[in-house]
């Protein structure tokens, strides 16, 4: 009959076997990463540190390790590859063919320097901060509620800066039942003042075993 | 400040707000259902009641709500629609592009009378067994591991029955990182017995909150 | 070396082998299909019969039969399934994550009797029109441009009726290339008066070797 | 009513308008390009030059392009991006779930100095010859066959060398009753002399009005 081993790490479906679990130093790699980061300050900055609202995904596997295994929200979308007409960038994030987000990045200029200096130092290490919540089972309240620090790390490469605009659509409840009132939140959020889009390539490090529960 | 409403349904992520958690009869409907199920007896067959080994399943939000909320152990794959060149019915499952499944149903034949009746009686109550798992943060071990019985129900309105064929294709590790040991295990499973495939169009109905952990 | 034989049909690539080619009678059928009309009377109607403006379609070998085969003016988008709230149903039809059409049936009735009756005459022979135009090599102008009729058939098992909308979406040049100037157009079209939506199940019957030019 | 206005260049559909017909140096970048070759010697070459033979592409409006402006024989496939488990790298080709096409290129290791310049050189001017092959209407036989010679050119950056495996997977007509013939033939050539699989980044370079048919 099925037992769990001692010492083993386990996924659901559990039963058909767990692994070794990674050591301290064990290390995923998300090499030729691409990403481009839209900043904004609103007025309801009341949290402090990278607390990570929300991450849409376009892959199941990592949506369900870093919800049940770290406690970042992450849920599914369709994201676009990066189009690029030069020197300008565009991405469109949808869920079942309703979009709701649109990112463009225009007039991208390389960052170098001290700069690009900087935004390597700060990449080196990202405190994510996140919360997995487990519902109890068939009633209210829940079986796991606990604030999660899982630290990240990038090495940049290349860095451009150019122009963000961030435009957010809002959908119905009939186009997106699970997700409608994460993005009527969002889209309601001020912008103040939008900061440049930064897109910057490189090499993104996860350690898995690297995450605690926050006491 | 963020604060869990007492009596609210929450999701992870579960600071956008909860909702009212559904009563004991709300209820979810798969509406124009079709199911194929092929059924094999094999040697290894220990359990007893419908204990869910695993589901694939291609859309991330049930597979989710699954989980996390009554441990069915469901995992992405892309799934086929039913290609139909009748009386012949056809499917894969694939990972990535790396088929792992293929199901064919050829020769169907309406399924009527008192056959009809015994497959519609035993589709009104299916009790589903999972067993939600929720591992550690950062180390070995489980903060939940549970079993858990979920009441689910169809109401079959047409029935067919045809032969039914089940090839699995097992992939490599680096085919399928997180699924292989799962395709590899049922895949050596021995087919003593192939039953007929049973197609069968009608409503599944899901009752979210009538799950329960069992003791 | 490759020869082409006489009296096959062949589609690009054609030298991997032409096939028998389908009699007159030879028959394609979309069993299970499902179609959503929506009908609005605008004031650009300077064109008699069923003359086909554009095609959405999401597979790309139909779209490939239709433009070379019958003049179909066929091109891609990603078109949702059918999203069942009943009585109500949605679909969203986008581009590389960009809706840009959105339809709804709200409130959907059986069709029955004389009016059943008669959207099966009408459904029994629909004469296509489609205009198949393909341009020279490397300077303007046509090699092909030709009007052709192709006709097709359903059979209609059952029919809803709802009240129904469309609303268009815009695209700027990059974000659909290919596509936005006929969006445009179509989105420019006023709607004078929208008729019923009409839903209908049942089979789809297309004769590839009927369709002819007309002189 | 719609005219055709002389000068312009038109595609289906042709009725919502032409466009300026690029020029003589008009070029399409596909920038950020990864081709990975793979490149085996088998008993059948009895063609001279870069005749294409198929080219499978994930992406239905170059597909129509390619066959409709230049006769390159595109046809659809799902195709993987790029797996990295550096130094090894992994994609497949499949249909509707149905995997028929696995590379795999191991041990990739630069390529540099002579190597690097011959690679350059060789892919500044690519010589593609394709077949536009247009059938005729409701008969046999074809409105337009013609061969086409379409120059192309290639700037690589950078440049990497491995071992490359090539597995076929062949599939049943109810599989992929489109393309099930073509992927037969080329399974079915032998694998007399694999060379080493090579990877470049660069930029692909397309002039689509250098197109001219061959006399």
């Amino acid at each position: 009959m099925f037992r769990f081993e001692e010492n083993k790490c386990y996924r659901m479906p559990a039963h058909f076997g767990g692994f070794d679990c990674p050591g301290p130093d064990a290390a995923l790699y998300y090499r030729d990463a691409v990403s481009v980061s839209f900043t904004y300050a609103t007025d309801k900055d009341r949290l402090e540190g990278q607390f990570i609202l929300v991450v849409w995904e376009n892959k199941t596997a990592p949506i369900l390790g870093g919800r049940e295994e770290t406690g970042i929200p992450k849920i599914y979308a369709d994201i676009e590859d990066l189009h690029t007409i030069k020197p300008n960038y565009y991405t469109t994030a949808s869920h079942e063919g309703n979009t709701f987000l649109r990112l463009e990045m225009l007039g991208a200029k390389p960052v170098e320097g001290q700069l690009l200096a900087d935004a390597q130092a700060s990449a080196a290490k990202i405190n994510a901060l996140g919360w997995r919540y487990i519902p109890k089972v068939g009633s209210p309240g829940a079986d796991l509620s606990q604030p999660i620090l899982y630290p990240q790390s990038a090495e940049i490469h290349n860095s451009w800066a150019g122009s963000g605009t961030v435009k957010w659509v809002q959908l119905s409840w009939e186009q997106n039942p699970m997700q409608w009132h994460i993005i009527k939140a969002l889209a309601e959020l001020p912008m103040l003042e939008m900061s440049p889009a930064i897109m910057a390539k490189g090499i993104v490090i996860l350690k898995p075993n690297n995450g605690r529960v926050l006491e």
